[in-house]
């Protein structure tokens, strides 16, 4: 019923509305929701956010039309606008207003159904068969599966252990010369600035200046995808000769005031004089990925467009979503008690992020291998020197990852290749071994055997 | 994280993953839910589902480890596979073998993110720009405003009370030359066959069986969109002098038993012996639109490649969306406690029909009108004879239609014009007068006012 809207906007107070055929909410078979949810209060000096400790929320059908809340089921549950609900799209303005201040005037936000649909959408918007995307060396392979059956190409610009290097990606596009075959100037740059899916990399703030004065310079729009923001840590510290004894690292207290207080990265978008970025936050780090929501800062003729691409697509994301995320958000943590959950999540995080590292160090064979501890997200990105293999000579570095996974598998430990984060016709091209491992999500007990069972397998390969 | 599947598909068991990035539910904020719902239990002689009184069903974090239910909060909130859950897509599945029992054996089920967000995926996997589209006449503009953007054009197949004509399908298709101005002979034919929108007409089964035929003579694949599929009503009867004196038609009571075995008509899928129907269910107009949740059901390749699409975009349905349905229909309903529920919507939606189409009978000026009472879905559709007009030999339909709305509006009452239903070329050669109206929501009192408004109006400008 979307584009009945435009002949509603000519109605006046006191119509009796035969129109939009939206369903009657008494119909809605749901009266209340509750949910359970980690308690608000802040912490004092642990790290722990009381997350066993829960307060019980509750949602009410018409909570609206009674002053118990802005939002209700019967509106959650209703056809919403194009731009997700008010209600929940004005608190995430005011976050991204708190925290990226964005420096120029007519920026918006828009709820989207994760970052995933937001790129196809974007991509969509903005490009055409045969245009080049530029992204980091090594990215997430959905990038490349979005893009693809657009017809879109791709220009890797090279990476160290700092994210992309802004010196390669002038290079790039001063030397672009546009013809038939190499195609016109890119004029999207993709970028995951903070714990870099996969290498982990996080671009300090010079290095993120220095790129915007590149994009500024060649009129590039700068995608900038962003879903490990909050899960930024401070530099890796070995353990503590106390802490080894520990068998579970994750139960290390650390002073929760000192996190909540550490200032995160600047992002493009606190940067952005010229409204040139369109900035993807998510909810699936910070909250759940099957929320299947995020939202998108951008200058408002962007969103203004966005906001039709979702009427056509996926109209909004699920009023379950917004209605569970807002009750939790607005209704009970509010702006701080926000912050304080995120503060939460970088010190969870940044334990498993250490008790990983601390492993690599203690198990992997350091003669052959290189890692650089990281500052964010959800991945250590190991590199092997595959040029030791005692057969290199005969061997590609393609070859060699792949006898590296297969022994790793052998010794029951999954970790991905480096090639499955290049576009498939680099493949071959690769001159380089990596494999990406998560902390994120594995139990303590599993990290261990799996670090000492990659570390076996590379041993083995290499007959150390 | 969707492109690491084909790599985890190597694993064996008793593998280690240090592979998918997902986050740890141990993190998601959410560690309860209760939803307040309508009892399951058969009502009695009444149409009531006891809506009022509820029962009170949770969700769990870990329910599927401590063996309370087989979906839980972390399955639901965790990154899903492009189908859907398959827990759900389960129930779905059955529910589709019980209502529509489809004739060949390889069709699956996918969950979609609503038949909006379905329909762009079939657009962009099966046309390219310049396609013609086959559409009834008049149609859900949406269909306009997906397809349009994506360089599609439409050919309208005229309808009668029944909805589109076979005949002048056949026709189109058989007249069809290819050439470069005309385009290739259209090959999806987009149809809503119960309770159309907007024209409310529903086809009966002879109809579809002959569309049928004709999409298997020119090999068409049908679209078959069909929302108001479970809003089907009995054929209208006026009321009796009784309901006439009563203030709220809605609390009319009916016989439960006798709805509930009604056969409802057969689907497109129900009669699809060649695999050549790509069905849209949607939970928008039988739950709630919030949810942003649909099933697809088609041959097993085609729902291949919609999983495939589904990774690139919305991944799938909100997690939020999939728990709170599935804790209802599954864990509670069951298949029958879900018939009785539609069923009950059946009455409700069938009482608001019965009471616009008898306000029509009193109010409107059946001298220069036309109406079908609706069989299915949320709409009237209501003809003027605009020749009538004291002016007709000066105007076009179009102006007599907008002196209509306007004059309507004056009068207080908002009514959706026919021309909002046709693409925008065809506005300008439109020889008939229509608007659509809805009797879905509209509270009784209002409906009463907006249609004597609607009659004032009407008899105003044709001055009767």
């Amino acid at each position: 019923m979307q584009g009945m809207h435009h002949i509603l906007d000519k109605s006046v107070v006191k119509i009796r509305s035969l129109g939009p055929g939206a369903p009657s909410t008494d119909y809605f078979p749901f009266y209340g929701m509750d949910f359970d949810v980690p308690l608000s209060e802040a912490p004092k000096t642990d790290c722990e956010i009381a997350p066993k400790a829960t307060a019980k929320i509750h949602a009410g059908k018409h909570d609206s039309k009674n002053g118990d809340s802005i939002y209700d089921i019967a509106i959650a549950l209703q056809y919403g606008q194009g731009t997700g609900s008010t209600q929940l799209l004005k608190f995430l303005s005011e976050h991204v207003k708190i925290i990226h201040d964005p420096p120029y005037k007519n920026w918006r936000c828009i709820l989207t159904a994760g970052n995933t649909s937001a790129f196809d959408i974007i991509l969509r918007m903005f490009t055409k068969p045969g245009d080049y995307l530029l992204v980091e060396e090594y990215t997430y392979p959905t990038v490349y599966e979005t893009a693809l059956p657009m017809g879109l190409r791709f220009s890797g610009i090279r990476m160290d252990d700092f994210g992309m290097i802004p010196a390669h990606l002038d290079e790039v596009l001063s030397n672009w010369s546009e013809d038939a075959e190499k195609g016109k100037k890119p004029r999207l740059l993709y970028v995951i600035p903070c714990g870099q899916n996969p290498s982990g990399a996080t671009q300090p703030t010079e290095r993120r200046r220095e790129i915007y004065r590149i994009a500024q310079k060649h009129d590039l729009l700068i995608l900038e995808d962003d879903p490990y923001y909050f899960i930024q840590f401070p530099p890796y510290t070995s353990p503590t000769s106390e802490e080894k004894q520990d068998t579970d690292l994750l139960s290390v207290s650390q002073n929760f005031a000192e996190v909540i207080d550490r200032p995160l990265l600047p992002s493009y978008l606190s940067l952005d004089n010229d409204g040139r970025v369109l900035r993807m936050d998510s909810f699936s780090k910070i909250i759940a990925p099957g929320a299947r929501m995020g939202w998108v800062t951008a200058p408002e003729q962007i969103v203004e467009r966005f906001v039709r691409a979702h009427e056509v697509s996926v109209q909004n994301p699920s009023g379950f979503s917004q209605l569970a995320i807002f009750k939790l958000l607005h209704d009970y943590w509010g702006h701080s008690g926000f912050k304080r959950w995120l503060a939460h999540l970088q010190i969870e995080y940044g334990k498993r992020r250490n008790m990983m590292v601390d492993l690599c160090e203690r198990h992997l064979p350091h003669e052959i291998m290189y890692w650089t501890p990281p500052s964010a997200g959800f991945f250590i990105w190991i590199s092997v020197d595959w040029k030791q293999h005692p057969y290199a000579s005969t061997k590609s570095p393609r070859e060699v990852e792949q006898e590296i996974y297969d022994s790793a598998i052998s010794h029951g430990t999954l970790v991905i290749p480096g090639s499955a984060f290049l576009p498939e016709d680099k493949e071959g091209r690769m001159d380089k071994v990596f494999f990406r491992m998560t902390y994120a999500s594995v139990p303590p007990g599993t990290m261990q055997e799996a670090i000492r069972g990659l570390g076996d397998a590379l041993r083995e390969v290499f007959r150390l």
